[in-house]
Order: C-alpha cells, then structure tokens, then sequence
C-alpha cells in the first residue's frame, strides 16, 4: 500500500485523499539489467573513442594494429577495452593472419538507442517546469 | 611513427609496404569524457526503471514519493540514484511542498543520441564479416 499522500502543486496546504500510483515503468528489472549493461561497455571514454575510431575505419574492418597506434595506451589496455566491447556484442572481430580485425554490431547499438526512445518518450517531458 | 605494417587480408604472406594510418576518431577525449560521464549515469538498471518511470509520468513531473513506492529500495537508496542523474543533468527537479518532482531534461538524452550516431555512422559496418 502507497505509505504517501500527493500534495496539491496549487496548494501545498491541501493533501490529495486519493494516493495515485504511478504507471508502471515500461522496463521490467531483467530487461533494464541488460541494458544497464550494454551502458556500462560504453561508460569509458576509451572504449567510446575506440568504437568512434572503429566506426569511421570500419568498412573493410579496422585492423588492432591500428587502433593501438591511435592511442597512448598499451596493446594489452587496448586489447582490454576491446575484449568489453566484444563481450556486450558492440563490435565483432575476426583473426586475418597476424592480426585481429573489428567492425561495429549495429544490433547491441539499436538496443540502446530503443532504450533513449523509452526514455525520451514522455509527451511534453521537458515542459513540466 | 606507426610501427606495424598491414598485413594484406587476401594474402597474410604479403606485406603492404606503406603504412596507413586510420582515419582520426571523431570525438576528442574531452569530448568522450564528457560522454563517458553520462553513459556511467545510464549504466544501472535502477536508474533506467527510474528514468523509465519519470518518463512515463513526467506530464506533470514525477514525485518522489511515488518513485519511491515503485520499488524494494529505500528512499536514501533512491535519492541516491535520482541525485547521481540530476549531476548527469538527465533530470531537472524541483521542490512543490512536501515533495521533490522529476521530469526528463532531454538535451543530455541527445547528447548520448548524437553519440550512438556516430558509432552507427560507418557506412557497411556489419558487412565487414
């Protein structure tokens, strides 16, 4: 049972008897789980840069060598970063002989571009001040 | 000076003499900072239900009273997760009596849009395979 009772926004003196509940939010805990996760994998500014790098050189596949060269970072920091990206299914890669190539997963993307869409979806959300 | 050299995809043997840098990422690493910060923001599922949840009931802005009721946590527990989105700017607040309102701020959900397009922006990125 609600614990609150609604204040009146006109009259703050005057308490609502009724207590509203709130619609329930359009993402259960395991769905938001999930995509809290694929946030977490792109909460580095590192990883960002690398997906942006990955991105703009992704035609044919972006070559780690690359990558590396591109940052003041180690090859296994590098690695690392890519090793996170490749685990929430941000990026694909594949071994061509000595080296490892990434291209950008556009599925893992789109789940968090719908997750924005549910966010931003409220009519008027930023009129309420 | 790039100290690797392309190996060719079609024939691992042959070596590409010149060496090609990649294309500059589009995002400095203030700018990716930046960024970073408001994924980190993202990246918990309490706070997507949350945002979920004031979206779905920011007509009006949501109250915190109501936040509160919709999930097994403590108040403390949710202020705590409204205050880290309200630092993202990903929500506005304000006090109406009693109670503290929520409403989704959406420049900084663009913010995180306009970066989720550029990573998206390579053309044929899940063709590389």
């Amino acid at each position: 049972m609600c614990q609150y009772r609604r204040v009146s926004i006109e009259d703050p003196v005057t308490q609502v008897e009724s207590c509203c509940p709130v619609t329930p939010a359009p993402l259960s805990m395991s769905q938001a789980s999930e995509r809290a996760a694929l946030f977490k994998a792109l909460a580095d500014p590192v990883r960002l840069r690398l997906l942006a790098l990955i991105a703009a050189n992704s035609t044919d596949g972006a070559c780690v060598c690359d990558l590396v060269d591109a940052f003041d970072l180690t090859q296994p920091t590098i690695s690392h970063h890519l090793k996170i990206l490749r685990e929430a299914h941000l990026v694909g890669s594949e071994r061509r002989g000595t080296w490892v190539y990434y291209w950008i997963v556009p599925d893992a993307l789109n789940t968090v571009r719908s997750t924005l869409d549910l966010l931003g979806a409220a009519p008027a959300a930023a009129d309420a001040t």
